[in-house]
């Protein structure tokens, strides 16, 4: 008989999911009611407004799709795109390389531009490559949690409005740890995740989709090629309709519901301000012990932070000591970062004092001893 | 500001969620942990390990998807099909009907055989149908969730094999609650989700594949149309590589881990048995007030039973009535069943005395009044 599991004693400082406050770890444990029930209707309202609020829209469209955070960019690729059409990415790390793998499935004809892995693009050479192909859309990661890049997205949407394209923004990381003003920058649609700075656990997928988006939706010659992550049935059951698609992940709502109170509670104004204090405590004590961003100076994230593996130091061995002797969990690099970076997360609950602190700490130490 | 939401108290016997145990509820409470933490790694090991006992099967690639049932459906589609293949899906309620909806959009080439709803196929007649069509996959629903028929498999995958075709199984509402044999029937491939018989909450599909479904994805020459349910990934995650591909909803394993091992603990054919017993109690209960299964006889589900609206209700208030009076959930009738059936399930922790004399209890007082 297989023993009962019980968690180890962690504190979470990785690329996601971050730590989670008791208060949503109860929500969560909750008992399970029906996807049906009145009650749990009135929850998936609550949650679409919440996200609302959270996401600065007043798309109707907003919910938490059934997956996690890379079944919301399918979501919005395989409900925004047919075949043949023609999509820019903005590749600078691995999830713009993901969505090019994303896009490709969809059978777009993909247009992908580069940037070297750390950097950000400059909003102009987005535009003249979307003058070049003329895409239906263009698609950006806004926050790199490969890199720890913070692209800029600031005048975007409306130049590429004037050019008929969407825009489409992965928010993942950065939902809920800095700005993310789906309206004022005229984002047409966007995904995200609950691991990250709203820390929930993983497991839902918040997206948002605005009129020009929904248009595209409705004028749709082919069936979505997903039926699990189909917009035009889903948008019946979380909205009025009210019509049974699938059986809803009851108990991660409610753990939703909980987080997303909490952040609200707290203010996003406030929420974002933590992350950029937090983030500048951090990194003026990495810089103190001589380490060193790979994101691109002026443009690193605040909620994700990517260093250089420190000298002296083996990558795996550095994390194992990391999480066996203090419990901490930080991310690896990723594909051109391998081996190279580590990524600290200071995420929702994880953007305190306390977690800061405590991993310059253990970093200080293990520098000292070699 | 949104209130905290507190749930309401219900009796789940519709058709899924079921009731959840306290102690499942309590594991996912537990800390989220990271997805590539090792003790998660472990956590996933013994939930393979544990998947393969309750699916009767060896199959390595046994896992846990990250999403609802349908994401199940979705995934075997997905990963199985290519386009042009011959598929015939065998139709006899509604997770039929999406079965074809989904591997069309699978761009198989759909060919379909049908039942009256409630009725089953006999093996012969699915026999003659690829005989005729000679498609590469046949798929069927084991348990029909939406009439409560429960379609006998034994002997078809044999016949199967000797034909070339892979049989694809959904046994979302089966397992856990009667058999699922997948090496005893012969079963390439199947799913599941985990808030029926296995009283886990919404949010994960089981799924198992054997060696012939393995080498049918191994032999692909189009990538999966999914990025996000790409088995050739997944695998890789779930298998001893443990390479990252998406971020695992950590805290659902927790609970399906907990769920399962309740299951195990109390042993598949106690299990069975229980639920056989449960549903005999049940249906001597419903027919002394004279109500009428509306599925075939002979060929009752235990764990999900379909009858016709009791004569002098209305179906919406008297669920409704059910609901507000006695805090009970049932399920109501869906496609050709709409307005017409009602479905009483008693799944996993749902399937005892209590649960039987309560439902009773309800619709004799229903009927008493009128």
């Amino acid at each position: 008989m297989t023993d009962a599991f019980h968690v180890p004693n962690r504190i979470l400082m990785g690329p996601g999911p971050s730590d989670v406050a008791p208060r949503v770890l109860a929500a969560m444990a909750q008992p399970t009611i029906g996807h049906m029930d009145p009650a749990f209707m009135a929850l998936m309202a609550d949650i679409s407004a919440q996200l609302r609020t959270v996401f600065r829209t007043k798309n109707e469209m907003t919910m938490a799709m059934s997956g996690t955070g890379s079944a919301g960019m399918e979501t919005l690729f395989a409900n925004l795109v047919e075949p043949g059409d023609k999509v820019l990415v903005c590749v600078k790390g691995v999830f713009g390389t993901r969505m090019v793998d994303v896009a490709e499935r969809c059978r777009a004809e993909v247009h992908r531009i580069d940037r070297p892995w750390g950097q950000v693009f400059p909003v102009e050479e987005i535009l003249a490559a979307a003058d070049r192909v003329k895409p239906k859309m263009v698609a950006i990661v806004h926050a790199e949690t490969s890199t720890g890049a913070h692209q800029p997205l600031e005048g975007l949407g409306a130049a590429l409005r004037e050019r008929g394209a969407l825009l489409l923004v992965d928010g993942v990381t950065s939902l809920g740890g800095a700005p993310v003003e789906i309206d004022a920058w005229q984002i047409d649609a966007a995904y995200s995740g609950t691991q990250k700075c709203l820390s929930c656990p993983p497991g839902l997928a918040p997206v948002t989709l605005g009129p020009r988006a929904v248009a595209r939706l409705e004028a749709r010659k082919s069936k979505v090629q997903s039926w699990y992550l189909d917009l035009s049935m889903i948008r019946k059951y979380w909205g009025s309709d009210r019509l049974y698609h699938h059986t809803a992940p009851v108990n991660m709502l409610y753990g939703l519901h909980e987080a997303l109170r909490i952040v609200l509670e707290e203010g996003l104004d406030a929420r974002w301000a933590r992350h950029l204090a937090m983030h500048k405590r951090l990194r003026a004590g990495l810089e103190a012990m001589g380490l060193k961003y790979v994101s691109q100076e002026g443009h690193h994230l605040p909620m994700l932070n990517a260093i250089g593996v420190p000298a002296g130091i083996e990558d795996a061995a550095g994390r194992k000591r990391l999480l066996e002797e203090y419990g901490i969990e930080i991310g690896a690099g990723l594909g051109d970062f391998k081996g190279k970076a580590w990524r600290i997360g200071i995420m929702g609950q994880g953007a305190d004092a306390r977690h800061v602190e405590l991993i310059l700490a253990a970093l200080r130490s293990m520098l000292a001893k070699g």
